[in-house]
């Protein structure tokens, strides 16, 4: 590695105010919501596709592996960080451009650096929503899609919904999926599979290539939308109600993301640890469990999704969900009108406590509602500071800013109640024996498979809940594995135990890196003896 | 090559019987709807996967090509013949076990030797339906999807709607796509884009491997369906009806993939040109073409589609569709119970003139309604007989046994009125000039794009025609490339094609044809000096 070289010439070719290399900055890349981020050599911050080309084709030519992210925000899986240390961040949210917003065929084309904010603010005046996730403003859509992510609504499955990479490979070409690689093709963003293989799928979740512009397939707004919240009084009650809604979602009578989660997951995003009302000690009480969940109204488990349509057609839906989960859930369905009355309603009665209560609870269904509505929110980042002792910071619920500790882990699971219960029974002992709540969400993200979203959060200034919080993840890591509900998604840290027990398959993708970046340069892992024959 | 030494060996692989090299088989394979097939080696039958891996080791040993077919009826796109002369064709045709139907989550696991009509066979006492295309029952179910085939139904998709590929590399290594490669994984059939890269792309409408197994995603039996039939009289009133029917697609009223053909398209289902009529003239005068549009009572254009769920929502849907084609389409709603009546009441009634062509409309509805509930149905197979002078055969319409000439090419499009319009004026005055009927389909295989099918049907027996229908086909190849109307899957004879005016596309999957198949062992296809390098 000639690292001394490549900033001299990366100075050269993107202007020395963007290639960062002071230690003040190298530690705010460094951040990380896991116990201990990776540490980058230095930060570039191209402007364009051309100016990545330049970048990658240096750091082939004086062999410094360089790493590209978004915005960063790849909270509770690595955020900002390099797999190792010792990489260049290619720090890719200078390129922020909309190129184009089409109504009539509904997408828009965005650059890596385009937030969900920033797009929902885009699309303020037209037609069209886009799909988003739980995760605020300050995200990246295309970040999002590359990791697989999912959001809501219907267009929930994100990388199904996009189409047209323009990918820089490792050696400075640069291709786009799809149709896209013809310069004539007028259906790059339109039409996803192109002719010959497939390759998008090859650019997501990999290191082969440096995606800096996708098209994103966004949803008409409908005429009418009602939210509905289903809830379940006992932990158990999950298997008869994810047996009840597999039915709605395979019929196509429900077809968004619908998104359970359970009573810890709606406390943490209400409030932090009580820890005050449990004098310090972990895990949970029981009993203070039962008190949280009273308070706010809540069953064990609370489901959320939406019907989109016209009155007529959502009212036909709001019938067969009635009628399928009768006995099994009790249901409350809201609109935007609905709230605003309320709102108008409350804001003229005296603030006395039942009614803060209520208007706690009107806040919490238009939080869900934006969800469903396409409108980022932040309110359930709040469960990422639970486990904090100190307050969110007013101006950003921000997990790195706030210092929090947090792993998610993200096993996917068929859509059957048994095998829910089958999780529940591994996942909760491990929270148990390391004195964590098991928060967790489980999302229809097809109607054939849940993915269970687990949050593990712990106190970083405590470094002993800081050992358990790492002992309980890896735990519960080689529990799923093992029991074979492989996560959708890991963290950089647990990208080379995903080839123990699999070969040939993480075989064949070090060939094609081999083959498209023999250099390993793009955001190189970390060795694994596996896959040395 | 040593092919003397594979044979042998393969004959000790997979037993004498199933390897066969005599030329009347040979001559049976090379068969073509295409003016001239590729002429095979050998032909190889293996019983499984693990004589399939058997075969591609030997096949590496002694460098010979081999090239995989699922049932051989790639009709119109190259049929069961490789790329090139001398390959090893292996027939999957034996591997044809359905190794599990799933009711609760709705899907089977079938091998490529499954056909249409053994999967619907299989299905009939289950609650779930395929998605058929409209190639008839002895198609593969397997093969279709790896060419990204499409159907009629909501699954339309194919490639979107299987998971879990169970690939035999080049070296014989065994591979599944999904999280089918971790032993424990107990979502491979559920969710399809795994962890880490997502690979099944790469092994559709590729040669980078051999796809044995796949889980294919089943629609829930809903509890009612209605067809709908809608027709435009005029050629382009085309415009107006795919503006209106896109919104309709978008916000998910029409679930399924709609399909519209032109008045040839309808007509060729139906009958063969009217060699006495015409007097052997072609093409064919607009003054038949328009007694024969009366006659079975058409517009220039007729769509199809269903509706599918409750009485209640599907009335529901209805009204939305009403609404949005009133003025623009004649709309025809109908339904099995309707059909039913219809043929138990004409059954009894006098066989007349005016009695049989309403019977002929009740059974055309029926094969609507077939494809539009799952039941393969070989009516459009027809359409590739059309020019033929002799009657199709009285037990098939397999166009290779009716010795059919047929090109199919399928440009894909953006779903608006204008594109249409835009592709009919560059298709048109071709057919005219080589003397042909433009038979056309548009299929709006997602809501944002239709995959035009544009039919050439030419008579084998007159070789004027034949050479016309070759600079036909290859004049209309050349005008969707350059127009940005990119075909989502060619013929054999067009493959080397599509590297013209795209390089680094197909570097790439050349980079990884390298990686994977170093010896260009499966299915080789034509030199292209636009990627050597």
């Amino acid at each position: 590695m000639e690292l001394s070289q490549a900033i001299a010439t990366w100075k050269e070719q993107i202007g020395h105010e963007y290639v960062l290399t002071d230690q003040a900055i190298r530690n705010h890349y460094a951040r990380s919501t896991q116990p201990q981020g990776t540490y980058p050599l230095a930060v570039l911050r191209p402007a364009n596709t051309n100016e990545v080309c330049k970048i990658v084709r240096t750091a082939v030519e004086y062999a410094v592996p360089i790493y590209p992210i978004s915005r960063g925000r790849n909270w509770g899986y690595g955020d900002a960080c390099a797999v190792t240390d010792d990489q260049v961040i290619v720090d890719l949210s200078r390129m922020n451009q909309i190129h184009e917003i089409n109504q009539t065929l509904a997408y828009a084309v965005i650059e890596p650096g385009v937030t969900q904010g920033q797009l929902y603010e885009a699309l303020a005046h037209t037609s069209l929503w886009m799909d988003v996730t739980g995760a605020g403003t300050e995200t990246s859509v295309l970040g999002n899609t590359l990791e697989r992510g999912f959001g809501h609504m219907p267009y929930g499955d994100h990388f199904q919904m996009s189409a047209g990479y323009e990918v820089v490979l490792s050696d400075g070409r640069v291709m786009t999926t799809g149709f896209g690689h013809y310069d004539a093709a007028k259906t790059t963003y339109l039409y996803k599979a192109g002719v010959g293989a497939t390759l998008d799928g090859l650019f997501t979740q990999s290191n082969l290539g440096i995606v800096t512009k996708m098209g994103v397939w966004l949803m008409p707004k409908p005429k009418y939308v009602q939210g509905v919240v289903f809830s379940v009084p006992q932990e158990d009650d999950i298997a008869p109600l994810v047996d009840a809604l597999r039915p709605l979602r395979l019929s196509g009578v429900l077809q968004s993301t619908v998104h359970i989660g359970n009573d810890l997951r709606v406390i943490s995003s209400n409030r932090q640890y009580p820890w005050s009302l449990t004098q310090g000690k972990t895990p949970l009480p029981d009993e203070v469990r039962e008190t949280l969940r009273r308070q706010l109204k809540i069953g064990a488990w609370v489901g959320s999704g939406a019907l989109y349509g016209t009155q007529r057609t959502v009212a036909t839906a709001r019938h067969e969900i009635k009628r399928a989960l009768r006995g099994i859930a009790r249901l409350q369905f809201f609109d935007q009108s609905l709230l605003s009355v309320a709102r108008s309603v409350t804001a003229r009665l005296p603030q006395v406590e039942p009614l803060k209560r209520f208007n706690d609870r009107i806040k919490a269904a238009q939080s869900a509602l934006d969800l469903l509505t396409g409108v980022p929110t932040s309110q359930y980042l709040n469960g990422a500071g639970w486990r904090s002792t100190s307050p969110p910071l007013s101006h950003t619920l921000d997990p790195l800013e706030n210092n929090w500790g947090l792993f998610w882990l993200a096993p996917v699971l068929p859509m059957t109640g048994d095998a829910v219960l089958d999780l529940l029974k591994l996942v909760e002992p491990e929270f148990r024996k390391y004195q964590f709540e098991p928060q967790i969400t489980l999302s229809s993200v097809n109607p054939r498979a849940l993915c269970g979203i687990i949050t593990i959060t712990y106190n970083k200034q405590d470094p002993n809940e800081v050992e358990q919080a790492i002992a309980c993840y890896q735990s519960l890591f080689t529990i799923v594995m093992q029991n074979g509900y492989i996560p959708y998604r890991v963290g950089i840290q647990s990208m080379h135990d995903l080839a123990e027990g699999s070969t040939v398959f993480w075989q064949v993708i070090q060939q094609i890196k081999t083959a498209l970046d023999p250099g390993n340069i793009l955001s190189p892992g970390r060795y694994n003896p596996i896959l040395i024959e």
